[in-house]
């Protein structure tokens, strides 16, 4: 199946025929007029764009049209119906007609959706064994809604080691297990409890609009970057607080997202204390997502969780996420929590996790995985670490071979890819109808939209598959 | 420790002395001034309370008072901390110091939060058996949101048999597995989609006002019943719709409890055909919470779900919810779900579940259970029935002893109890002493005013526990 892009590449019309149907690049040539194999261009020839022309948006509730009304509904339920945009729409297209090697080889492949399947048959193994099995009256009971003192103590003592923190971190500051696959609704908790606006760099996780938009009604205002990856800095922000005081609205947090997604950047210790020292004199929270943190798959990138840092300029205010599915490979199994020192924080979260808890028999789970240190080190890492490496390399290859941009990183699952050159006027609309037909061919991608980037062309592709989906996705 | 109760009633102080400090005579003698052993009164004697004397009250947001102001919290932040009320307060407190037989044997008896905790060997067991130990790669993945099928079916198959459905119910009716407890979240999801204002009867289970209230920023219409469990009708309901328009607010929904929680009544066949003809008649959607259906608990009692009607007069606007954490008493399993023909309200609830997901092993454990019919109804039922049947005659047998007013009811976990007599002028303010120096004395239950109920006095004890417990909470 690999042979199709090639193929259709240079002009081949032989995927056609294929009964997967999964060519993109006819969908490329179809909805642009450019033919197969149109192309050049690559990151240098992206246009510098200078600091005052990034735009600065708010946004608080999306303004719905061209929907029906259900009836049934008020104005709010019928806005939480069509708040869905690409990422849901895709998503249950693909629910619907789901690839599976047996079942539905015409089904469509998901590189929509940020999730690691290289490890299923490690995690498995691991969650199976004996004493995962337990189910003891404290598990079968309501916990306290902070969670059970075994998992918070054991969370405490897994940042401890993998974030290099300089002195223990105390399981009373770990709070709430939530049932959450992303970080995404903890980031709602907080903007909920915290603020009037938040700033936030785009391109970034639009799951977070979606969750901070049906719960929130925050301000979310957008950096808004080149779509190479350049990375929020604190000039950058301070420019940003400065058009929204001008405008009547005071910023209160930030969020920073770190591994970045869908970008892959991760930031140095320089960056990260730059932006922390910057959020203090403003008196700014700091929500850090660092829910990728292991994984980073090259020996060459080095992550640094601030929780690492000898000092936190203001640890009142910054409050750092991580759960464990995505850097153990277990969407299904959700898990995440919240380290912060601030107590009034922790407890506003945690009366709002009464309704989000985690299952006592998962708490276990969680807390079972977390302490086979020598399994995490010896066996997990290393394997998942190889497996994403070998997968991105191999999807980078391919976009070489075609001659197609992207930003070459080494954290995540997600390449950030550049389709511009396929965009006849680099509009919107265009981006959506090339989703469209990616995803009438079989393909699930995410489009640069989905994560409000600025400039229409760029889409975001999990590579963290097995081989044989990304040969026929591809 | 069961002679604590009799003797402080008798006028005896031995009690004093004990080394739990449970006597909760003292602490109605100490409030009241009473002296222990005052009593008198029962049911009959409660004073009849005419329709028009109910009173209609609309709540939306609690105003906060008394609280320390947190300054890195914004005003929403503020209020979600303090919103918490005895429930939670006790419920801290009781976690901080929980009682155990061996651990902490002077440490507080819980009958304030309504779990069963009378057949954990039977679940323990149960859910630890080979078929329940599956992690296969869907389990692993993020699911459809709707929640995976082979549940789904499961559910509906459940439902139809213990609902007594005409006919099958229909697994794509089965909404969205939700990480539940309480049908709460469920029903401040409705409201937050349906209406502007929804009626509920009083006293009801306080949770919802918190959910209600934490996200969903509705109103809630109380119906003041009187507290010894006059159910809502029709009539009622109607002169609440009309003083609501009266004063400018459209009710669109109604919340009915069944079995009703903390009353524990349950409603008739013919109720049941009143309630939604007359909620059809004024295009009402009706929100009924059936959490309690499978814990009626004597045979004399008959228990009709909605689902099992003949004909639902408004199926459009009829929403059934159930989950496993009453009726199979693990509180710490945390699975609730949503039934209804309604597509446009199963979307619009779709969409915020996707921060409520329950996960994969947990959907498979759920289904695995909900198959195993002969195991419920020749083991689990029978076993669960007969020792809530016990508890419940052995609490209600000592508050006979007693002198102490209750309602009789056969359902659920929970006995309403009436400690009006021990109140010296009536007030929330003494029942609220009270409630403390209950707590103070180890034990903690939930008084009246957590469930709104109109007269200071009322407290709802769990008496699904087992008998050493209930000894030594009295």
């Amino acid at each position: 199946m690999l042979s199709i892009l090639k193929q259709s590449h240079s002009g081949s019309s032989s995927s056609v025929a294929m009964p997967q149907g999964l060519d993109f690049s006819q969908a490329l040539s179809e909805i642009t007029g450019m033919g197969r194999g149109g192309g050049g261009g690559d990151l240098q020839e992206m246009r510098a764009r200078t600091l005052s022309k990034r735009r600065v948006d708010m946004h608080g509730f999306c303004s719905p049209s061209d929907f029906q009304r259900s009836p049934y509904l008020s104005a709010r339920g019928n806005i939480v119906s069509i708040f869905r945009g690409s990422t849901e729409e895709g998503y249950k297209a693909y629910h619907a007609d789901k690839y599976d090697e047996d079942k539905n080889p015409n089904g469509i492949i998901n590189f929509g959706t940020s999730e690691n399947k290289l490890c299923f048959d490690l995690m498995s193994k691991r969650l199976t064994q004996t004493d995962m099995n337990l189910m003891e009256p404290p598990l079968l009971q309501y916990p306290d809604w902070t969670g059970h003192m075994f998992l918070r103590e054991e969370v405490a003592r897994f940042l401890t080691y993998y974030c290099k923190a300089p002195a223990p971190l105390k399981a009373e500051n770990v709070g709430n297990p939530l049932s959450i696959g992303d970080c995404d609704l903890l980031i709602t908790n907080l903007v909920f409890l915290v603020p009037e606006a938040v700033l936030i760099a785009t391109p970034f996780y639009g799951g977070i609009t979606q969750s901070v938009f049906l719960y929130g009604n925050v301000k979310l205002v957008y950096a808004y970057l080149d779509s190479k990856g350049l990375k929020i800095c604190p000039m950058m922000c301070a420019f940003l607080i400065l058009c929204c005081v001008l405008q009547g609205v005071t910023v209160r947090a930030l969020i920073l997202l770190n591994p970045q997604n869908p970008l892959g950047d991760i930031y140095s210790l320089s960056e990260l204390r730059d932006y922390l020292e910057f959020a203090k004199r403003h008196e700014l929270h700091v929500i850090v997502d660092e829910i990728y943190m292991l994984s980073v798959f090259d020996e060459s990138a080095t992550f640094h969780s601030v929780l690492g840092m000898d000092r936190l300029p203001d640890p009142q205010r910054t409050h750092v996420m991580w759960g464990i599915t995505k850097d153990f490979a277990v969407s299904g199994i959700r898990f995440g929590t919240l380290y912060t020192e601030n107590q009034d924080v922790a407890n506003a979260v945690a009366s709002l996790c009464y309704f989000h808890g985690v299952c006592g028999s998962v708490q276990h789970k969680v807390a079972q995985l977390l302490r086979d240190r020598d399994w995490i080190n010896q066996v997990y890492l290393r394997a998942n670490h190889a497996r994403l490496k070998a997968a991105h390399t191999y999807v980078t290859d391919e976009l070489k071979t075609l001659g197609v941009p992207f930003l070459n990183r080494n954290a995540g699952f997600f390449v950030w890819i550049d389709f511009r050159k396929y965009l006849k006027t680099g509009t919107f609309e265009e981006e959506m109808l090339l989703w469209k037909r990616f995803l009438d061919n079989k393909v699930l991608l995410s489009c640069g939209k989905a994560f409000e980037c600025s400039e229409p062309g760029w889409f975001r592709i999990i590579f963290a598959d097995k081989t044989h989906r990304l040969q026929l996705g591809q």
